[in-house]
């Protein structure tokens, strides 16, 4: 848990977009820099899937965050002049409320009595923390994978929250091709005996399933072209190695094995599974009755749309498509397709091509 | 089990390509069209992982086969002309001798007891039935995916064995991110406590594990731009819809649940691992040090490569990769990058557009 978060509880309960209701919800986030007097330098950015708000380091935790090279001091997005925020996923397990939270009034763990989560949910949850801290106007709203699904889903409940939007590696909705990823993914988390119908006791889930699930995600998150240049054919070294004819062989199952065994630990199962099934339920066309309608209500004076051409879980077609969507209602916006070879992941990992494109961004704002 | 299946059963001990030897191995196949006196027509197809020997129907079989609008006369693999002969892949379960079969002299089924299997055994294996046939020069050999991958394994062993090749969807090895999938595919079924370590009864195994290994094959084999043409976000109809939050709710889910319905029941788990392994183990490289003396020695002289363009598993690089080489060393090759949407999988299903490809090469022959 990072040093650096902070925790907004909610009064009251919190409606769900899809029916049923949450008692005084909490909301972890972290902030960096400084908010100033006119309360108009705020950045919230909403995350991916799996990370916690710790976005990036700070004097309070110095530990590097899962952004570090874009947020901080002389950076992209740069913390001497912007307040800028992260909020842990409604539904998550980093601090904010979520299906492994115990319910305030009832005292037990909510596991799957947890109401649908949508992603309108978890937008709602960051708008309830950019009230808190009195902003009217976001300077930018940004998200990355789910998150940018989120600041989507932000955007169509609250269409003058925010000035400029970045949305990288995303979508308007989500296609079959991830759907069917994530329906396996839980299937395989949802037929670990240990899952027991998610009644599992706190820190003891259904491991094997949760790691074949992140193994899923490492394939879909990354390229075929990127693993080739990284283990091509290596065998991991022969100590490693065991006498079963169908034991890890190959370098790439030991990096997936090493992924998977980091995850594990890290991430609650029903968590995993509210979260998923929120990507795939979301389409911004229930916002209006089309995508055309619910982009045109979005009143952000600039867009900018960042896609990478080896991404085969939001592939370019969906940048384009949202880049597309903004340019027909008058929209800036800016679409910078990368050749990044790293897939979906991309953002995480190749920052000599994302740096110079969101400090282009944010330089002008 | 097709009405037209041959059996042969090799005398001896059939020697394992990475060690170890299986006494009396029986290798099925069908066959399709008259062999000439000259014994020159013949026609080799190897499979991919999980089909049997019947390629197509006949009279004697009228059940449409895996390759049905291929195979037949008056199609692009002309039954009327040639001597066609489609083996089931040693390590299989459809007549083949494999893990699920029986040891000749122990009376116990073979289990995680067989050696490891190699392409270079399945090749071996289909060469049997070439030598019993008294084949000394194959017209063409003809393998998709696996089977293409079988089908080099063949020619680098017997390199004037054959006087045209046909590749399709395959490549000179497994790159790591197929690797990652197989390996995936076999933690899906060696975690299902079902397997017991496979020591289960023939006809009880892992039937959860081998359910989400051949939903991840379909995701693998398919294309996201082909499942957003046919489901977009259709939901399925509201009396197959439980009160589950995590159960199917969108026509992608029903349609992957259906194909893992239908696999479950056919194909063995322990032949499944063996023949995935085996398919991560190839690599055309191990015969004389370099793909390019492989291809070298290989004396075909017309060499057909087809490749589709939306290929996750066997990208179209791998396909260009072949067709140079084949040139690099003065045969006459055609290379066919074909548009296909429906994936790796295109050869089985985009019929218009594979149908002529191989019909153009079989009319100059």
């Amino acid at each position: 848990m990072s040093k650096a978060r902070q925790l907004l509880q909610l009064p009251g309960v919190f409606e769900m977009h899809r029916g049923g209701v949450i008692t005084r919800p909490t909301i972890a986030y972290e902030t960096w820099g400084e908010l100033n007097n006119k309360h108009d330098n705020a950045v919230l950015i909403f995350t991916g899937l799996s990370p916690s708000a710790h976005a990036t380091s700070s004097a309070v935790d110095p530990a590097p965050g899962w952004w570090e090279e874009i947020v901080g001091p002389y950076r992209p997005i740069d913390t001497r002049h912007y307040f800028v925020i992260c909020v842990n996923s409604l539904g998550s397990c980093f601090g904010s409320t979520g299906p492994a939270s115990e319910a305030p009034d009832t005292g037990e763990i909510y596991r799957l009595n947890f109401p649908v989560l949508s992603l309108e949910d978890v937008a709602a949850a960051g708008k309830a923390v950019v009230d808190f801290f009195a902003i009217k106007s976001l300077h930018t709203l940004v998200g990355p994978s789910m998150g940018g699904m989120t600041a989507l889903a932000f955007a169509a409940q609250f269409p003058r929250c925010s000035r400029n939007l970045v949305l990288i590696s995303t979508g308007v909705r989500s296609l079959p091709y991830s759907i069917a990823l994530r329906s396996l993914q839980r299937e395989m988390i949802r037929r670990d005996p240990d899952w027991q119908a998610g009644m599992y006791e706190p820190g003891q889930g259904p491991i094997g399933g949760m790691r074949m699930a992140r193994k899923l995600g490492m394939i879909s998150y990354r390229s075929g072209a990127e693993w080739q240049q990284r283990f091509g054919r290596e065998r991991i070294a022969g100590e490693r190695r065991s006498g079963d004819p169908f034991a890890m062989d190959f370098e790439v199952e030991a990096y997936l094995e090493h992924h998977a065994q980091k995850f594990i630990g890290e991430f609650d199962a029903n968590c995993y599974l509210y979260l998923s099934r929120a990507s795939d339920l979301f389409d911004l066309a229930e916002h209006g009755g089309s995508v055309e309608a619910a982009i045109g209500s979005i009143q952000a004076e600039r867009v900018l749309v960042i896609g990478v051409e080896s991404d085969g879980l939001f592939q370019i077609d969906q940048q384009r498509e949202l880049a597309a969507g903004f340019e027909s209602v008058g929209r800036v916006v800016e679409m910078a397709e990368l050749p990044s070879i790293q897939g979906h992941d991309s953002f995480l990992v190749d920052m000599d091509r994302f740096r110079p494109v969101i400090d282009d961004f944010f330089a002008v704002g």
